[in-house]
């Protein structure tokens, strides 16, 4: 039968199979017992079921916090397909709709049946797609941010996203705080952007994409994405959470909007980071966005200042790539990168995944530039099993980045 | 200067202002200090300012969850006009953000300067525009709510329909999981409801409006919601957190949509119930969904299981009603809610509220057109400062409704 299993992190006071039946009536037939055999008979279909109900030690730090014992659990419940539309929203009221309102619960994982998947559209490009427009095969690719561009002008931001290709990074991405303003907007950003990178081009022969932020108002963004493509541009910034999982897929959804869509995770951290309440980070920035199209996932790397605990972050990694009738999406472990890391970062997401970096490009005694070319030389001693402290030796950029930010050798 | 003021809630363990200051700089200008001052005085009107930090004290219990000592303080930064555009993916992206990510922190209000406001909507009727067009001035409305609907055909749904307004309730709701489906399809149940409700309205004279679940994708909702109207449509119900608040205002905005949007709080908690990260209520359920154009807003009423504290509630009801270059939405306390609770929902809400029930229309012992009858009298009771206990004598369905479920009298 096609269906959803919804697990949730449950604390409850009662009794959690007890609650478990609670929900997996309330969110489909209601009352069951009460009914007449023949109607049970008729709406057995549609009802929900509990799967499974896992009980887990009681965390005595809860129950300080909350005042009062509470059991802990992870429960499974199955939704038949047949009581919801095939679309994020649907879902996401079917299972966590008006539970998400009732006590202290946090939405762990969907697992869709095959039927329900095939419903959904994966990635355009996905890693693969990707690696194909830039013709690199056999690393992980380099992305670096615009830094401090609010404010500043277009020839500002084509001479930063110059020094950024000079130094060999494969994307660089828009600051998602970048909106629709007088100084760089939308589509003079594209063309000017294009021009530079053509420039890098033209010099270097290496090729690097640039990712626009797509802002605005909703019901404008198709119109807005499909006058992006027709001005050449490589690829799309999209703040998802602050519009909506489904819009993604809408813009996914569209052929004429046939560039890549990288998923920024602002405004997620509104719904993930709770112990008890929520949505957990693995489905939310790895399993759904996949789902819904997104070719690129920018997620809090576990090394940085704004961190995820290591688990999340593989977790989330682990969704994006696993076996799936999707495409796969590339993981972007994003904040507090350098050089230095990426021997931790290829140890722990291997190469099919990006490199991204704010101030480990920028803030290179270089500039942007030698970042980018101290990141390269890193991945390349990586891939090459030669630890970062012996290929300084035979590469500058790397070396001042390694003097300024240190190495994380990754002893095996 | 146009601009939104932010307010977040904060645990750290280092300095507040500190960490004030850091978020100003980083979500407008990036570094500021080490700029030529030139730079400074072309980018100040850029530049976030931390408007005050105000400390709270430490708790005792969240240090102990946490495991160390956390300050906690209510942290407000100012965000110019000019580093955004009008919308609510745009607003939420930059006070919300990458900040989102970072920390503990929570989102508690946002104060839209005047010119901000100018550019948002508001509801298209609001609590005027409703009562006229149900003729009903001088009391808080009266809803109720399809139950168990999910596998039944549509002559289940007419007749569930027509009992729930016989009983003299002003508003029925679909089920807010009720989606697409081959039994009840949409436009069918607007027909069909149509019918139910003009059939009582010949019989009693009493005027009841349907609010049909708009669902499915997103780029298909405004021909789906202007078919609704094309079909005579009373109202949407709407599971705005879902979609996305902006996927809300472009409906509103709509001028083809020409009918009132009730916003459900379906997947809200997966971003409200934690005090240390997402949300508050009154600023998502109450302030962001009338600005947004909600003109119904449903939340958790303090009384039921499904509860809110007290305070947020309050909180939220404010919001939508109170002075504002917008016209007022009306709150609808839900959840738990039966007869004996109107002198209190009143007491709470006052009458610009509307009075919403489920299992306290279904479950009177002469069915829901008995439930929506002893609502009534309650209400009349209450608003004649006629004691509940008293008015029994004089009612059956409320003498009925009161010994089933028990009378919470207002001692004032």
């Amino acid at each position: 039968m096609s269906q959803v299993i919804a697990t949730y992190l449950l604390h409850d006071e009662k009794d959690l199979a007890k609650k478990a039946e609670g929900i997996a009536l309330g969110l489909t037939v209601g009352s069951w017992t009460d009914l007449p055999l023949l109607e049970q008979e008729q709406l057995r279909k549609h009802k929900g079921v509990v799967v499974s109900v896992i009980p887990l030690e009681e965390s005595e730090r809860t129950n300080l916090y909350f005042g009062k014992r509470l059991k802990r659990g992870l429960v499974q419940i199955a939704y038949p397909s047949l009581n919801f539309s095939a679309d994020l929203p649907a879902v996401l009221t079917t299972v966590f709709g008006k539970l998400s309102l009732d006590g202290t619960i946090k939405l762990i994982d969907l697992e869709f049946s095959d039927e329900l998947k095939q419903q959904f559209p994966g990635p355009r490009f996905g890693i693969e797609g990707i690696r194909e427009k830039l013709d690199v095969h056999d690393r992980p690719l380099l992305m670096s941010i615009f830094k401090g561009v609010i404010g500043r002008d277009l020839s500002y931001l084509s001479e930063q996203l110059k020094e950024q290709a000079l130094g060999g990074v494969d994307l660089v991405k828009d600051d998602e705080i970048l909106f629709e303003n007088e100084l760089t907007p939308f589509e003079k950003r594209i063309v000017a952007g294009k021009a530079a990178l053509n420039d890098v081009y033209e010099k270097t022969g290496k090729k690097t994409l640039y990712a626009v932020n797509l802002t605005g108002k909703t019901f404008e963004l198709k119109e807005k994405a499909k006058r992006a493509v027709e001005l050449g541009a490589d690829m799309l910034l999209f703040n998802v959470f602050a519009y909506g999982l489904d819009v993604l897929q809408g813009l996914r959804e569209d052929d004429d909007i046939s560039i890549p869509i990288m998923a920024h995770p602002a405004f997620s951290g509104a719904m993930t980071p709770s112990e008890f309440y929520g949505v957990g980070n693995p489905l939310l920035l790895g399993k759904l966005l996949r789902m819904a199209g997104a070719d690129f996932s920018l997620f809090p790397s576990p090394y940085g200042s704004v961190a995820l605990a290591k688990e999340e972050a593989l977790g989330i990694a682990d969704e994006l790539t696993k076996e799936e009738p999707f495409k796969r999406t590339f993981p972007v472990p994003s904040a507090g990168i350098h050089p230095g890391l990426v021997p931790l970062l290829i140890h722990d997401f291997g190469i099919d995944s990006v490199i991204n970096a704010g101030g480990g490009v920028h803030g290179h005694p270089d500039g942007a530039a030698g970042g980018g070319k101290a990141f390269r030389a890193a991945i390349d001693a990586t891939l090459a099993r030669r630890p970062l402290q012996v290929a300084v030796k035979e590469n500058e950029p790397l070396q001042k980045a390694i003097a300024l930010w240190g190495v994380h050798e990754v002893t095996v």
